[in-house]
């Protein structure tokens, strides 16, 4: 049970915890509706791995146990796993259609492949991952028809969906502004000093690269002063 | 371009291996296609290890690339990853409607993640899959309901999707009986005596659990003896 929230209801949820501001406010959100949390964090050769820190102490921040899942994708093709290339300016643009060169391919969806085994291992009702459309619109596996999709998978593809007992994924942010998510992430007391957004891998946030602009922008709108900014 | 088969089309597929029987005639049945295979291998902490030699053997053999990834399920869930847990007698029951407690929690659903993610990077149109559903009807992620699922998450979550650009997924063995399977290796010069099958993960098949049981269900039925034994 998480010492955070409301008494648990005694229903358990996976939640995809990545050190960044958006799971965080998802793992709090869960929290707050009673969810008995686990939470699951991925080191998958990201060179931002410094997210996985500020991961493990918002798992604990929330009172919740956690598991790290290990694994590298051989093949990069992200400027997310690939040092050599080129990480800042090219997304920028709000609203871009093009698919951004931090996607990485099929990540949401082996994130939930191990979400999905970790809430049947431990008869988890609910899957919790912080997505949401509009910063990153340019992401397939952000999108409202993958999810759903995905949805059709587990019912089919599972030991749980053939016994119809279902799993649910739960995508609370998925309408919401980031401005609209720091605000509901402050009601919720969500810590956002212990949050990392930086896709530059360095010791301090480079304010330059896509994450960190919208990050900047999100708390600007929502009328707050970053805590990140203060206690660095 | 691999050596085995005709020559190739320019088509890449990846294919999943894994080191069994079904996977090495799903490959050389993708070679006898005419596609440029990459195989896939999975190191997932399964105590049958031993089938990952078998499995860089038949790669080697069908002249194809291949890629390890590796990976842990800390929340084990099935007898094919803990040791202390009976694999044997349980579920040598033809067409037994309960869920075998070899069953991994998302299986296949993490491998064709990976697969699909491998196959976004290298630009392949195909993946294969050596799933079939007769011998062991009780896995949920062997299902056609379960690949159809798949193939939407893969239009509705992936670069490729958004781009209309297919990835199929593709399961040649889907409807055929082990021998039929075993008859259209014969067929195709599938190396058999490179195949592994059996659960326990000891240096010689234990002829016990259900993988080796339909082995040589399958074999007797075709009316041939097993290569394997003959090599070992």
């Amino acid at each position: 049970m998480n010492k955070k929230g409301p008494a648990s209801s005694g229903r358990r949820a996976v939640v995809l915890l990545s050190g960044g501001l958006d799971s965080a406010v998802t793992l709090y959100s869960a929290l707050a509706q009673g969810y008995d949390c686990s939470c699951l964090i991925f080191d998958y050769g990201q060179r931002h791995k410094k997210e996985l820190v500020f991961a493990k102490k918002i798992a604990r921040a929330g009172g919740c146990r956690h598991q790290l899942i290990k694994f590298s994708l051989p093949w990069k093709g992200s400027s997310l796993l690939d040092k050599r290339s080129d990480i800042g300016a090219r997304y920028q643009v709000s609203g871009a259609k093009k698919i951004p060169l931090t996607y990485v391919p099929g990540r949401n969806i082996i994130f939930l492949s191990f979400a999905l085994s970790f809430a049947e291992a431990i008869r988890a009702e609910s899957i919790f991952i912080g997505a949401h459309q509009e910063d990153y619109s340019g992401y397939p596996d952000c999108r409202r028809e993958f999810f759903e999709a995905f949805r059709q998978v587990i019912a089919k593809g599972t030991a749980a969906g053939a016994r119809k007992k279902k799993i649910s994924i739960l995508v609370p942010l998925q309408d919401k502004k980031k401005a609209e998510i720091i605000r509901l992430g402050k009601r919720l007391g969500v810590p956002f000093e212990l949050t990392w957004s930086c896709y530059g891998g360095k010791s301090a946030p480079c304010n330059e690269c896509g994450s960190c602009y919208y990050r900047a922008k999100g708390f600007r709108e929502a009328g707050m002063v970053d805590p990140a900014l203060k206690s660095r």
